[in-house]
């Protein structure tokens, strides 16, 4: 595997969901932080399952041990280490799978790959709960650019068909952002988020599942953080990003509609406000040459329907090689893309903090 | 900067538009490979500029020095390092725009972050004149990927509203990749491209750009290329393909579309065909959890429109901090995206090969 | 901190002395291996301390708990974590110290990199104890390397001015290697061990400590491990080798002695024994251009004596900036070289794995 | 292979001994600083060969080209190449040993490991002439350096018997380092330059080679520079000497005698002088726990005798897998430590220079 990620702020994820624990090591964190637990706590809910009817009704707490790197809650300078134990498995719902590949799920490759040894209940290391420990990692360095003035959100773009209000590039404020912390569900309009929720509720009751967007937005980063070429702010933000489970697509600023703009509306043309240079436009979403140029950041994630469906599928056995249909039985988020908000808001803060840190360097005393 | 990557085929790109050369290190390739230049070189000349009037017009021989890692044509296993002369700059062209940033070019956050120190004439090192070596590097990849099976196309699916047919995720067969390579114009149907051809010189005459798809698909992968997490073969494809400047977005399988689709319709149910296993549908493009799964991979890249246009725009001055008004001289292709479809090729090359060697090893005697 | 190492076997080191736990992930491992845990809880007790008069006081039970990357104890492919809580922890010892630094110990650079925020109580994260978790992986490594016919040992070559006998490069032989690994002091020599031991003895009533030399021999590699340039063996094992505490010096073959040679009595000529290719010597310590030649590998390690000591020595305070004398009490082993022997072990079998999963590739089904 | 080292200063090393040309890519050099081409070139003729009769007698220019990453001679931001062409290559010379693997060279390791596709007229990559770059990279550092106030510099300590004075650990001066680069012979004494010279003389007309030990120091680190566990200063720095051919050892501040020392004798106590902490000895030589402590920074290398010799030597053909004897004819230098001196300088300062970067950021406007 390859689960180590970053330059300077390096975070290594570890874990299965049905073994005996998932857990993170964060090295290079800035020491003298005070970390805030109960808003750590509340960054966490926000992924966790067992919340309402429109995500799985699996109960975790979720909450992280931390084992070294924090003295009281204080960052020492050493690696953070956290461990959430798994407490509620229920492997027998899986266990009919185990020889049966669940279409669109990683069963088959790993089969091939690890030849037999992984261990796969409950999606083994590939499960959406790895995102546990990500979100540890992230809700640690949210706090940590709120503190230098950098504010990050995201939010439900669309669920299926069911649309959002989307962020400006220009106009968007650090309020607007915050606003969507405090929600239970993550949509800009509330209205939508009520539709949203019913058609969840419905895919449930039909076994189905539905894909959706998410756009994420950061206010507040300085002019310079990305190293142009192959470190360049989206080169290193994509490939946090599809590590994520169920990303299909990544897009930034106008994003793929930019493939359909002429270069005389698609340019940022400049201006200087309040003696401020800044852009007129920001089709951009913040980034010039891979280097951000101080506008805000904005990027799109698409993210394909929970593979895991109630609905009988055709698949074969790995052992008999022969053709099978599978009922897959179990709790499911009718969306994956609800609970992966706050996962895009973790990634997103790690590849910024990690920007940040080998910009500015790690010398502070 | 950060012009270094890979893993194994560890691949390094330096030089700026107007500077005595550009090229290419290329660390890790397999001993023993022959070259076939001149197949280098017909790869090459369908990236270069002045090939007809829908690309600029500025001439190149772009043809590389090899310096070293070659004995005759054949690959040693020592770093294969080739250079490129600039020999056709006409530097008074981009003059007047030293002190005046161009909107959506580089030239602001390069001059901030490296202090004006930045060789900026034709875009310096943000050029796209730079994806040159990286041609280079990938058209080699591409002649042993060849040589394993491997086969890798690209073409323009649309320039602004104008578009070509798409590959199919399952039926497409390596006749139709290599079909593309041949023409003069990058899609797969000849009428698009004469509407696009047509519409990209009434562009250059009113002094626009517009922007494009590109599709690339590759056929013949093992199952099992890619690590999950961080070195999913998404997180690193994605990685490499934003370094091409213009790249705004990136998309696997079915991609964004697939953020509308129930899980009943996305799931790639599979079968076992000619003792073969395989998916039905390839919605997933290939990948599941990060790791190949024998089935074609396809994704889209969204580029921009190029930045570069002659009407007037308005911008700053860097020196005097004051509003002015730009106006770009010089030879710009209508549409990048055109001459992006071989560097897209290049960059899925490179990666694909460095995933194989990962994991094949390369103890090969 | 730089807490992660390797690029196909990726271990990845936490805790600090006194912390909740200490712990390592290990990313890469073979999947499909059986992990011998009796074999495994011997290695680690042949490091931890408390087992005799000669080595610290402080009792630890060290036996790791694994969370993940395993079931039952087959490797599943995902990452191996395991963690050890810190029971056994006399703070008070170390109280008065922590505002005045200890000579040659990391107080005083942790102090000024940190910004005083570092849990320094034990010596923090530069705590002899953070080899315990480098020991898991190494166990580990150890245990699949010698199903691959890599046997590694080494042993205390001398301590002060008492020497053991030394391993020949040519001629050691696997048992030989074998024998020290149940003995319960690492010497060759029985009777060099009885004299070291009341050397030992002698130190820890005087409150002295005394560097020591480490012997590491590795056995049955094949040809071609190692990258030549920054890849090369030597390189490679040199940087995990003085991420151990208190190592000042590393040398291969013949070592520092080869500077006093001419070439004709250095260099290692060929023969062809058994249709073996071999060399004749192994002055080279088997690397030649920074690969492996097949030929036994051999190392020496120099560490300094302890530095914790109970003779009055002259320091300052951190806070006050003013001169200060410190005594240092509690439990110290009076040569670290003892207990650093299986750490050698540990941390050259890592390696050495990970040259190999990198040579060969991690394509086994 | 691995050609590529460091995380902010990447430096790329590539070319054969007989191929068309070498050269090197550095990244991450701070913008604005200029480069003085004459210092530069000076640096590099101390490397180069030919300049007397105790080097080998092949002329070579050397001097590099650059092509990208300046500005007249200021560095810009971008990636600095330089390339050096081959030109005096008397590949007869090496005719008869392609076949025939060299004792203690690379010959037979790398046919293995690249198949006989390696190109090793001259040593290939492996030869002592791909210092060449690295002393460019090196060069350019060291000037960097010291307008940060960090001096560095090596000498020859030993060729054989014969010995030159030491620098020590606390009371070496900027001046001390300085004196040695107008040199002419790498010693601090004159009389031990002169005997070795002599010697050197003797061992060439033998047809026989020496090996030697270099001392090398750094003077003016700030405290802080170094991540402890796998980036700790002496591990980083290690691995970029042992890429240096011809390394067997490598020792911190007292190094190996270090393992016969006392605690009482070896620790480094603390002092205040002038408001100054540092310590009273330096033992460590300038590092505890993988950080610098500000103190002066010395190691020192043991470099084999040069591998080729006129004397026959004991050795098998290759392709007809029988014993065979060799002769090596050509030009070399008697003692390979003697050339190596400013190639250790080198590395040493591009290791400073990147830990620098790192520790510091390179935000710098």
């Amino acid at each position: 595997m390859a689960s180590t990620f970053g330059k300077k702020i390096v975070t290594t994820i570890f874990g299965e969901s049905h073994g005996r624990g998932i857990g993170v090591v964060i090295d290079g964190l800035p020491p003298g932080e005070e970390i805030d637990m109960e808003e750590l706590h509340g960054f966490l809910k926000r992924r966790a399952p067992g919340q309402s009817d429109y995500t799985t009704q699996r109960k975790e707490e979720d909450m992280p041990e931390f084992l070294s790197g924090l003295l009281g809650n204080t960052l020492t300078g050493s690696p953070v280490s956290a461990i959430i134990r798994n407490k509620d498995q229920r492997s027998s719902d899986y266990k009919n799978i185990l020889d049966i590949p669940r279409p669109s799920h990683a069963d088959y490759t790993a089969y091939i790959k690890y030849g037999g040894n992984m261990d796969m209940r409950g999606g083994g290391p590939f499960s959406g709960r790895i995102t546990a420990p990500l979100c540890v990692a992230g809700g640690i360095a949210l706090q940590i650019l709120k503190r230098r003035g950098v504010h990050i959100a995201a939010h439900l773009l669309s669920a299926g068909e069911i649309e959002d209000c989307s962020w400006d590039l220009v106009t968007t404020q650090v309020e607007d952002l915050e606003a969507l912390k405090s929600k239970d569900f993550p949509t800009i309009s509330n209205e939508s988020g009520r539709k949203m929720k019913a058609y969840l509720g419905e895919l449930r009751q039909a076994g189905d599942s539905i894909g959706g967007l998410i756009e994420c937005m950061a206010i507040g980063l300085p002019v310079g953080l990305g190293e142009p070429n192959y470190g360049g702010f989206e080169s290193v933000l994509s490939a946090a990003i599809f590590s994520v489970p169920g990303v299909r697509g990544i897009s930034f600023g106008t994003g793929f509609p930019a493939a359909k703009m002429k270069g005389s509306e698609h340019n940022d043309e400049f201006e200087i406000l309040g003696g401020q240079i800044r852009t007129k436009t920001n089709h951009g979403g913040g980034v010039t040459g891979g280097i951000t140029n101080g506008m805000p950041i904005r990027f799109h994630v698409a993210m394909k329907p929970t593979s895991s469906i109630s609905k009988p599928q055709e698949s074969f056995s790995l052992t008999e090689n022969i053709e099978k249909n599978l009922v897959i039985e179990g709790r499911h988020d009718p969306c994956i893309a609800v609970r992966a908000v706050p996962v895009i808001e973790a990634a997103c803060a790690l590849v910024i903090l990690d920007l940040w840190e080998d910009y500015y360097g790690n010398k502070r005393y």
